[in-house]
């Protein structure tokens, strides 16, 4: 069990940090193996006992982490290495632990408590509240929550703005000025082509919202992320009604996928959707383990990923030119009569939708300026709770020109609120755009990826993001990560000149 | 997450107690989750961060556990309630909580980390010994192992034994000259009637010895259980190479089982035996959710419930009686020809065998005598390590009339030794006989029960275990289980008599 990373010479404290860490690492992964359980194989009669085996585990952590005397070692380190953004891999580490610090030491027990009750129960109203499509149900929790956001954000004052310390949790650096102003050029362009695109016809994509045999949906998802370079030695595929993609180390990054009656679309991009997040886990060098730079950039860094995977390669022609054949063998009841053009068309209909997660590529992100907009408004005190459903409803019909027939398929839909998770939703949308800019470096540096996607290769695709992204773990906050990349910060240029280009040709525009 | 268990005022250092064990129990149960990940659907490249994590939360446990001030408080609590053999929960409570501290505290760290380090490396070693079947490659490990232990149980002295302190973490009040005394008046007779079978023709099992299908082997392994009351609310089975229980808590009891090509009796048997622990685990009452008395009495006791649902339930005629039909159904080409009464004569067959886990009832323990002579010729230091092949396969002439091959099918067979658990074995024996003692009281008070099995109910059998063992926890040793339930210690005659009874009528003798 001896670890294969570097031998480096620290300093004593250097030394300390690491060896905090590591121990943090390990105990973080178990808490990781036991949500794994719990979402993919717990029986119900688990519940309780892993509710307190998680909060016991939380606990420890937090005795471990929230001292004094790591504050100390923290603030002696920082005196050490003197910049925080220096290069070397002990300047990052003493600026993430830091970081990690803050947030931990800065929280009072009593209003990390208070946050876990209040989600807790916030999560149960809002099982019931979107059952009952009833609004009502969940409003007194989400009060609580906003409440308890604006008490945590006010911990880290001075800020420029109330929303960015819960952004930063997500989005280490990035400010709600750059969100903003990021979203200001996206939207009208991204509402143009909409409103052009709404003009056509839509392709028809009856053939994928059919019930494909699970078994054969799982074969085809299994053989697509094994060329891709997912590494089955160091991970595993499993069915959650909500999927996600968990590490439990570098040796071990699952992914989890579901298979819908009504949808084979679901699993199928999915499936390569988690495969990407989780290639970047298993992208992160072997020197990293257990170690402070061992995580992402980012949430939205971490999005470039899966959704390159899925949207920018599996919803391509080219890929499709090389899959389709093994895909039409395994379900000819649906696809016998489907050319291959019918096929790409269809799984690239663009058509304004009420279900974020159901949305097109050309839809997704005025889903999440909505939700952003909100958040803000939440945070500022401009926005009432009690006043959700109406703003939700009459921002789905600005943007996207339809109103929700219910609270369940509006406001109610999604569940980070419920848990407290504001300051999450930008980052899906940041994601989007930058796996269209990290794709177009890869692009002009490999003009011969489109061919070798046709021929089912993607080893030049993995190995670009291993070496500009994956590599450098955490160490890098996710503005270094494009700028070093790609020679630019994240921009929504890219983005909106890649969707134009893919439906001006699907759609004739 | 309100927990069920009662509310009864307790003084502030039994609450105190109450609330470390529950934390403990908490921090067990992760271990478990890990271990049972690990076995069942870890990738191995997750293995070497595993154990890294396992070895962490290891460490907390006894740093929590281990001090001083638990000693302190441990000493008062003897103080305050006086008697721990007391019948209350409280005195028990304490008399188990000193049991495992004096067990953590007296080892010291350094023999803890030099046992850890040894069975790692002796385990490996056995890996490589027993697929080379060359005992020499396992030869100096085991010495040191052997060392090791002799360390431990001086920790524990004065004893009337050195192998009492291994016994006793096992098999909680047994002293070696009971299990010797009880082993001296099982040998004579056991083999007696093995000499008796050995003189007839032995039954068919050549049917058994098949590759059923696995997915009909699982269903059939599913629909006994169920039967049995297993409570899936409460746990799962799965596939594992070495089948195993794990208990995450009350509501959390997992079963493993394999499907082997070459015998379709492994799962068969191995699921009823499992959902026999299993049932043991899910029958511990709520008041004793993370409590210092929610575990089981013994690993004797824990065996007379999988072995009495394996052997004395699942070998029966009256239990085939009513299940043979389905099974019929499902394998028709292997049993289509196989009459009731020759498919009870082939799964009860009898015939000396080399390997222990394929043992039939009446041999089985012989294969633990001989190696329960050999530990604790080992502990005494009359046996030498180096002499244990030629040792081992002098015993197996002695007692079952053959010799092993080699030594992958002699000394090497068994895992045990290689982790450092000697001590063990005997546990196995001792829960067959106390499976048919336990047997034999609920059939007197319950004379229907036969009648019952044959109409596939088995609530009676539950219920009394329930009301006989499981309600109690780790409340009492196992003895007093044996002398509540039975009215007598644990004594081998009703298991002699079981046996001559079942064979004389099978083999005619």
């Amino acid at each position: 069990m001896k670890s294969m990373s570097e031998k480096v010479e620290h300093s004593p404290k250097m030394q300390t940090l690491y060896e905090l860490v590591a121990e943090l690492t390990d105990l973080s992964h178990i808490m990781a193996v036991l949500g794994w359980d719990q979402q993919v194989v717990m029986p119900p009669g688990g519940a309780e006992e892993r509710g307190l085996q998680l909060a016991a585990l939380g606990k420890i952590m937090h005795q471990k982490f929230a001292t004094d005397e790591v504050g100390q070692l923290i603030a002696d380190l920082e005196a050490e290495v003197g910049d925080l953004y220096a290069e070397t891999d002990e300047a990052r580490s003493v600026k993430v632990s830091k970081k990690t610090y803050e947030k931990q030491a800065k929280v009072p027990l009593r209003l990390l408590m208070e946050n876990i009750q209040a989600t807790t129960m916030a999560h149960e109203a809002w099982v019931k509240a979107k059952a009952a499509s009833d609004f009502s149900i969940f409003q007194p929790h989400l009060e609580k929550i906003v409440d308890l956001r604006k008490q945590y954000a006010d911990l880290f004052k001075p800020y420029d703005h109330i929303y960015d310390p819960l952004l930063d949790d997500f989005e280490p650096g990035m400010k709600t000025a750059d969100v903003r102003e990021i979203f200001e050029k996206l939207r009208p362009q991204q509402v143009a082509l909409l409103q052009e695109i709404a003009k056509k016809e839509p392709a028809d994509n009856a053939f994928i919202k059919q019930h494909y045999k699970d078994e054969y949906q799982e074969l085809f998802g299994r053989f697509v992320i094994s060329r891709f370079g997912y590494d089955w030695t160091r991970g595993r595929l499993d069915v959650a009604p909500h999927p996600f993609t968990t590490e439990f180390g570098l040796g071990d990054v699952r992914i989890t996928t579901r298979y819908l009656k009504e949808d084979a679309g679901s699993a199928l991009f999915g499936t390569m959707h988690e495969s990407g997040h989780a290639m970047y886990g298993q992208g992160v060098p072997e020197k990293y383990k257990r170690h402070p730079l061992g995580g992402s950039a980012s949430l939205a860094i971490h999005e470039s990923q899966s959704r390159l995977w899925e949207n920018i390669v599996g919803r391509s022609k080219e890929f499709w030119s090389f899959f389709y054949p093994s895909f039409q063998m395994l379900f000819p009841d649906y696809l016998a009569n489907v050319s291959l053009s019918d096929f790409y068309r269809g799984i690239n209909r663009v058509e304004p939708s009420y279900i974020r997660v159901e949305a097109d590529e050309a839809t997704y992100n005025l889903h999440i300026m909505l939700r952003l907009e909100i958040e803000i408004g939440l945070m500022e005190g401009t926005i009432e709770v009690a006043d959700l459903p109406e703003i939700w409803n009459s921002k789905m019909e600005d943007y996207l020109g339809i109103t929700p027939p219910n609270d369940a398929k509006g406001v109610l839909q999604d569940v980070h609120w419920s848990g407290g998770m504001i300051g999450y939703f930008p980052t899906y949308a940041l994601g989007n755009l930058a796996s269209v800019q990290l794709w177009d470096k890869l692009l002009e540096e490999n003009p011969n990826v489109p061919d070798e996607i046709a021929q089912g290769k993607f080893d030049t695709i993995l190995g670009w993001m291993r070496e500009h992204v994956h590599q450098y773990g955490s160490k890098y906050e996710p503005q270094e990560i494009m700028l070093k990349a790609t020679g630019s910060k994240l921009t929504p240029e890219p983005y909106i000149a890649y969707l134009r280009k893919k439906y001006s040709e699907i759609y004739d525009l």
